[in-house]
């Protein structure tokens, strides 16, 4: 029983405090160690060296990626493979992809675990079910929606391994940054051209100097709606940028969450994240996105 | 503290058995209630009715929810909504959507949560950005990779619902199907032109005489790999179609996964789900997928 645990004085509601920013408007009438686990996620992006007690055993990983591959798949089609990343130099060629920013947390993980879009045993199921019907095809992977599983398959699998690492006292960051190259990612990891690699996870024993805390969320009035959505409430987030920039201010970071966000959707930020190649990526691997 | 806990002669080991039909091949040497929620996880069809303690209150919903919100976000860029659905016209319409076979667990479901891909709060900082700038754009609109991103999020999103839901004793059921029809679904919830929904979850307390299990999942070793990706193991799923029609005999349900597999991708099943529609959706909303 190794479930991440508060202080005693910690209550829901002040978990939730933490997580908005502001009154949560309502108590939780239940409670357990497993919401307090979500509830409390942070990212982390400064590890313990190994010999500091960094280490990630290989029965911690096999853990997690048994709470990964738990989590519910389309279909049953389970279309998604993951490589867990120990080797150094892999490691280093992972952070060079992630960019400048990333590469010292990426490089300094105990492991990354990289999840695929893995269409190889449909593939191979199609192959060999051609031998008696040569008429049988792979229809799926000419359409979007066979990526958009993909990645939703992904996130939810990649989400199980988040909240298993955390329940062990690991801590998380994930790294959509390895979508800068995918083909690199790829090359690095050994993978077929039908195989995509979308999402990174660095896993690691959190280092309790490192400067953050519970970023705050948009206020639940603006992301849960009841029965019809409401686009006035949930564009309403005008005292989100004074709570952001209150939360960034503690680590000296200037903020305004509405001016980040118009600079990340921006025609720079796409040319030096290289998503305007990405499509390229999926079109060679054989997808036809229609 | 509602953990759903096993019966104590319930190993770590006797969950992996049952997740995988077939021996682990490791012993976790960590364990505690969260792990053992996710990895006992299945999907819940029938539902226990209100008259029957069948009721999810509004407190659980919004509780669960805030386990939702707390899971990462790509960028902090929050592009993902919920609507929960406990209005019963809308649950028999969002049955509809998903189809016969599924109509009847979606509208008895005490909620259905339905995530959107919700651009409103970039657009809105776009558009206010412009006044002083009118050189501003929402340049990642016209990618592919923004509703991967969506996609995605939507699936980290929504796992920490399952995995919320399932600590307090309820049991979920994704819906992939609401993309059959995400235009109706839309009329359903009212949602503006630029908003896509794109994920449903069933919740509710489990009827206890539902017959299904823990179904199992290709082996570890197909699934997690190390450095580098062995396309040979990922594939060797030869035992697998047994354990799984071994597991579909118990239910009295004939099956093959990997004949299930190529029905699932072939031409027939793109059109009965309406898949190849599905891209002109994501156009109307103002998506480029360049």
């Amino acid at each position: 029983m190794t479930d991440a645990s508060s202080t005693p004085t910690t209550t829901p509601a002040d978990h939730l405090r933490a997580r908005w920013g502001s009154e949560p408007g309502f108590t939780p009438e239940e409670w357990n160690p497993t919401l307090e686990t979500m509830v409390s996620h942070r990212s982390v992006r400064r590890w313990l060296p190994a010999d500091h007690g960094g280490e990630v055993t290989e029965n911690q990983i096999r853990t997690i990626a048994a709470a990964a591959q738990s989590a519910s798949t389309s279909s049953n089609k389970q279309v998604v493979s993951v490589v867990a990343v120990r080797d150094a130099q892999k490691k280093r060629a992972l952070g060079e992809v992630g960019g400048p920013q990333q590469a010292p947390h990426i490089s300094t993980a105990p492991v990354v675990l990289v999840w695929l879009i893995d269409t190889s045993r449909i593939r191979a199921a199609v192959q060999s079910a051609q031998v008696q019907k040569p008429q049988v095809e792979y229809t799926g992977a000419e359409y979007l929606d066979e990526i958009l599983v993909g990645a939703c398959d992904i996130g939810i699998n990649a989400q199980n391994a988040v909240t298993a690492a955390r329940s062990m006292g690991l801590g998380t960051c994930y790294l959509g940054s390895l979508r800068n190259d995918a083909e690199r990612v790829g090359e690095i990891l050994g993978t077929p051209a039908h195989v995509v690699p979308f999402l990174g996870l660095e896993i690691g024993h959190p280092d309790p100097q490192e400067p953050a805390g519970i970023k705050p969320r948009i206020p639940q009035s603006a992301y849960l709606h009841w029965d019809t959505y409401d686009a006035a409430v949930a564009t309403d987030v005008r005292n989100y940028d004074q709570i952001l920039a209150d939360y960034f201010a503690q680590y000296g970071k200037p903020s305004s969450w509405t001016r980040g966000l118009v600079s990340r959707v921006g025609p720079k930020a796409v040319k030096v994240a290289k998503r305007h190649l990405l499509r390229r990526v999926f079109e060679k691997a054989g997808f036809g996105l229609r």
